[in-house]
């Protein structure tokens, strides 16, 4: 299973994007990792947001195909502890899933239309987490989950 | 309100120690903050566990005097909003406390006698996050919820 992690703007913050670097490399270790990041639309105008959510979902959406499974982060997402997000994970590959998409907004969030075409919901807890903290923690329990799976050691 | 932080064992991790001098500076902008890292026991010797807890909750208990509000991360307690954190944050304000002292464990955890006294026992989620993380996300809310209270835009 190929793990493909999109995100809509780039990570800028340097520590964000080292930690995200870091557990990317841990995870490619045990599978094959892409990462890429959606063209984020200026926030600047008020006014055209949801024509920005629009076209994001739009770019969003050519990026996968049918067969993919796709796992987004969201505020009304259902919560998994780590333990049952790790088999989650180990699910995906037994069902035989070629591609699991984690895709996780920028500033605008991702749009209802999008939420709704996701596969899966996933929230991260009752608070609201900046997104480039978001993925970071993300990537986190993703390797987490691996190691529990493989009943390898985790080392922070 | 002085706000100390006290983790048992240093942050190691050169990304998570720079984001978390970041938040605590940002902090530090609205509200005196001091951080001390109470000396971690060594991890190697498991038939020691309970004797190290009992150390480092001792060496905590020492810390923090009875009119101090002592708030600790632990898996068992309640979660929060961001808003409604920052509601507890503006609260123990209004109540004239003088001192939250945050508290963040190790590689132990804290013991349940030390989550026992803490006056809150904060859960930041169904996931089991890594300590050096546990702690940026700690600071990152509670900047944000100084900014809530404030009606300051949060940057990220």
């Amino acid at each position: 299973m190929v793990l493909e992690f999109v995100w809509i703007g780039s990570t800028r913050n340097a520590q964000w994007r080292a930690l995200e670097r870091d557990y990317l490399q841990r995870i490619n270790r045990y599978l094959p990792t892409s990462l890429a990041a959606v063209r984020e639309l200026k926030k600047t105008d008020s006014r055209q947001i949801d024509a920005q959510l629009k076209r994001e979902t739009a770019s969003l959406n050519r990026r996968f195909k049918k067969e993919d499974y796709v796992i987004c982060l969201a505020g009304q997402g259902k919560q998994l502890s780590s333990t049952d997000f790790a088999r989650f994970l180990d699910e995906l590959q037994i069902m035989g899933k070629r591609r699991a998409c984690f895709v996780v907004g920028g500033h605008l969030g991702l749009s209802p239309e999008f939420q709704k075409r996701a596969d899966f919901r996933l929230s991260l807890g009752k608070m609201t987490y900046p997104h480039e903290m978001a993925r970071v923690v993300l990537l986190e329990q993703i390797f987490r989950g691996i190691c529990l799976c493989k009943g390898i050691p985790y080392h922070y």
